[in-house]
């Protein structure tokens, strides 16, 4: 756990985020007048990711799982709160208001009472019973059933999704174990989003926000204006029980309850949770929220035409809009989804920081860290050093992002990585740079999906761990998109933005314009493009087009093809 | 240096074998009746492969460029040879032939006397005035005007070639070497290959192979029976003037010599080399010959339709056959061109351990050393461990094995590597068994380009360092190519070859059947298919072979973007 205080006090106005990540859950407290960040810390969680066997089992779990402990949340929670609050110097009468917000979308099965169904030992040696994190990529044949069956209803979410509802997304994940486990389907008493089970367990009330039904569970906006959100709908009966049998009943069955909007309040913290925390029980509790959709607001982003990029494990591309329009490949544009008021549009690359770190974990070779020692520097100082050296072109490498598979455009996870051009006078820092740069054609390519269908984008912000500690990765950036980006000034953009919502929820502020005008510090550091290297990008990116429609939009795609095999030779053995 | 000797003692019917390569050379003194192997030793070149600066020079050679230095071959073949006659106790009577290989196409420009112009003050800051090593790449625009112009004008020597002169060859290099540096080619009284060049320093008469004149520059077999070596010849006056004017005078001028058969005496040893070598003066020294093409007799194979895989830091093939055929991408036909009397085809792969040595050096994470070391195991035994224990296509990983560019069938230098399918997952002994796949694919490439034109293959033989340390690699490429395969029982298989022909030129043998009968031990060791194994690998093949064409068979694959890319940013520096 690191944690990091202001010697300033604020009594009385301070607000807590909480923003639980891939990895660790951090806590922020922030005056909710000024925006002063007072305390911080993180917690990783103990099981971290759980790809390869579960807690006391010996078995190897199946390519592409990527599941949770959910007890892992409550115990870090309690560790980073009683942190802040003791390096804050801050007692529970401070805190006027708690936000959350979560990765998204991560999926669990519990009882009626909330209770994680993976923790009852009848249940804890079944992959199915474990929170589904976000990344958890086996559902791609579940996804191409929804698309395909949704496509031949005409079902309207269909259009809410860019044509191609994801694997990672909500009935993805329930298709899958009501396939492949479906005494687990049966056992379940709710589904329910991690984010919405954390306000849960905080406030006591199920209360599930429209941002997550809407951007993940195929909530639907209003069909007719000045429609109340009581009026929208899941899609119907019929399209679940067509999809499986045993869904048809689903949303009455394991998912309805409240829905509310951003910032409204879910409820008071419980008199036990206060308890464990440390903090008074009824303090407002924020709706829930999605972690990378709570960074718009922080960055100070309230209205159209400002793409957000929060920069991490992967990348989430968030844009308000004042109209409804239809972009390949989004992840979902849902009206009052991000700021209340506006549409909220999503679009997201399914792997960035995780695709670096995997370079760094399994692709750098020994002489480089020994190089890196020898001059006093770390390995990563050492190759972006090196990479930033390197012009646009001379490493003759070229590169797809799909390590993780393609989020945006295509919403694809059979997709998968690509390193072209390698010959044997190719080096680390260049592989590095190429990836760096693949994941930046990856982003252009989003853009332009945008506002090739007339979605404006004005201005690029740019948040989360990579834009605060990668220069070359966003100096790349502005190089290949040709504009120039906006870092956000916070270092923790997510856990502000939950703090935000939590002053909403606790009525500090009118809206999230005046919220974001109080709390949010103005950007300090823009980069701006070198147009002579765009020149050099538009020609790469003409390329990384080209391998992209050839491997990425083909039905027949050897991509797809290895993925077959490699499943066939799992399954043998 | 190393070295190792046998106690056997063979008096007066010892042959010295010199094997040139790409970084060493190494000398094998063997009973030339009993093929018994009595020491060897290996010497690496001071300066090795010279791709960075020029020795005394600070300026950054281009990119693809792949020199060496003259000197680094006698230094280094004076200390092999007076350390395997220490170790055997073998005095300079002893020694009866010496016969020598060296890698090819390698290219030096000397005065009349056959002194290197790198070495003369001049010149020694030019490139062009160096060696120039097989694998000096930048030469692909020279070749691919050279087979334009080849085919225009119907050239005979375009049929020989499989329709592409490389750019790695004879004069693609001379080529390069008259556009950028005139005045070397001006300067220079001859051009040679580095084999007959060390033929010349030993026995002081420039006396050249039929070997690298019919496999590397163009000369060519007779069109009419029955035709002696003076009557063929090289292309026209008329054909290389219109290539360039200044070269319209080339063979006259820079190369014209005795053209003599392999195993042909092409003079004895100088007093001045005899002094140095601690050998007598007058010892017969064989015509110079090909690194790979000594290892077919020293694999016992003197008969048609055995493939001899020399796997090494390239792959060459080598195949006998009665009679002519056109087959794409083989780098050449040759009549006695291999083993006297039937026609020698070669076909080879640029980069292959080569490859691996690449990925060795800079693709293994420092975790992996790590893990070895804790196992005390090797690096490379742990990743072979690892690699053997997946099955075909459980990896998900499919590569194009063209790091170093590739040689058959497609003959381009400007192609480079791929590797698809990677994930979060994907771990470096997967990249390493993608990578070895990938070589056996070339392989199957290359087979099925001779077995679709009629020139029967029933037998693989494997030579070279790969074949005797790498038992995955094998069996791979058995799976990969559905045939058993055979390893040479020497192991030193190309040093062997050249005693072989020592020992022909000292008129020990009647012939290289008699020479193989007496000399060559048999294969002990066979790797057989896995049927299972064949099947997925035949699936996985037709994905490599689409990727193949995809990217090697189009005038506008991003492979040839991406190196003009490179070109350019080098150009702009």
């Amino acid at each position: 756990m690191q944690s990091r205080s202001h010697t300033a006090r604020s009594s009385n106005r301070l607000v807590l985020g909480l923003d639980f990540g891939t990895l660790s859950v951090r806590a922020l407290l922030v005056d909710a007048h000024t925006g002063a960040e007072l305390a911080t810390a993180s917690s990783n969680y103990s099981h971290g990711v759980i790809d390869e066997k579960l807690p006391g089992s010996t078995r190897r779990l199946s390519p592409e799982t990527a599941l949770q402990h959910p007890g892992d949340y409550l115990e870090s929670m309690t560790e980073v709160v009683r942190r802040v609050m003791r390096a804050a110097k801050a007692g529970p009468e401070d805190i006027r208001g708690i936000g959350t917000d979560f990765t998204s979308c991560t999926v669990l099965p519990t009882t009626t009472d909330g209770s994680p169904l993976c923790l009852a030992p009848r249940w804890r040696n079944n992959p199915h019973a474990w929170v589904k994190l976000w990344k958890h990529h086996s559902a791609q044949a579940e996804a191409d059933d929804i698309n395909t069956l949704g496509a031949r209803r005409s079902e309207l979410f269909c259009r809410s999704y860019g044509g191609r509802y994801s694997s990672e997304w909500f009935f993805s994940k329930l298709l899958e174990t009501v396939r492949h486990a479906p005494a687990v389907y049966r056992a379940a008493d709710r589904f329910i989003e991690a984010g919405d089970w954390i306000v849960w367990q905080l406030c006591g009330e199920e209360r599930r926000c429209i941002s997550a039904a809407g951007f993940k569970a195929m909530w639907l906006y209003p069909t007719r204006s000045k429609s109340t959100p009581a009026e929208w709908a899941y899609p119907s009966r019929t399209f679940f029980a067509a999809l499986h049998p045993a869904l048809a009943n689903v949303v009455e069955d394991k998912l309805d309850a409240p829905l509310i909007h951003l910032g409204a309040k879910a409820g008071g913290l419980t008199p036990g949770m206060a308890r464990r925390l440390g903090l008074r029980a009824g303090t407002p509790v924020s709706a829930g929220n999605i972690d990378a959709h709570v960074a718009v607001p922080a960055c100070g982003v309230t209205t159209p035409g400002k793409l957000v990029m929060i920069l991490g494990t992967s990348t989430c591309h968030l844009l308000l809009g004042e109209e409804r329009r239809e972009v390949e490949g989004m992840c979902g544009v849902v009206r009052d989804g991000v700021v209340n008021g506006l549409w909220g549009y999503e679009a997201g690359q399914a792997g960035v920081g995780d695709l670096f770190a995997w370079y760094m974990a399994h692709g750098i070779p020994a002489s480089i860290a020994a190089e890196a020692k020898r001059a006093g520097t770390s390995v990563y100082q050492l190759l972006e050093t090196r990479a930033a050296a390197l012009r646009p072109g001379e490493s003759g490498l070229l590169a797809l992002d799909w390590w993780n598979g393609c989020r945006s455009v295509l919403m694809d996870s059979d997709l998968s990585g690509l390193l072209l051009g390698a010959t044997l006078g190719t080096r680390p820092h260049e592989i590095y740079r190429a990836l760096i740069e693949a994941t930046a054609f990856g982003t252009r390519k989003i853009i332009e999906a945008f506002t090739s269908k007339g979605v404006a984008i004005t201005e690029l912000h740019a948040c989360g761990g990579l834009a605060q500690r990668n220069p070359l990765l966003l100096q790349i950036y502005a190089d290949v998109t040709g504009r120039p980006i906006r870092v956000a000034a916070s270092e923790q953009t997510c856990a502000l933005g939950a703090a935000m919502h939590g002053a909403l929820a606790a009525g500090l502020h009118a809206d999230m314009k005046a919220a974001a005008r109080r709390m949010v510090r103005p950007s300090t550091q823009t980069y701006r493009p070198n147009p002579i290297y765009k020149r050099t990008y538009d020609r790469l990116y003409t390329e990384y087009s080209r391998l992209h429609d050839h491997f990425g939009r083909t039905a027949d795609s050897p991509m797809k093809v290895l993925r077959q095999l490699r499943a066939e030779a799992f399954r043998s053995r």
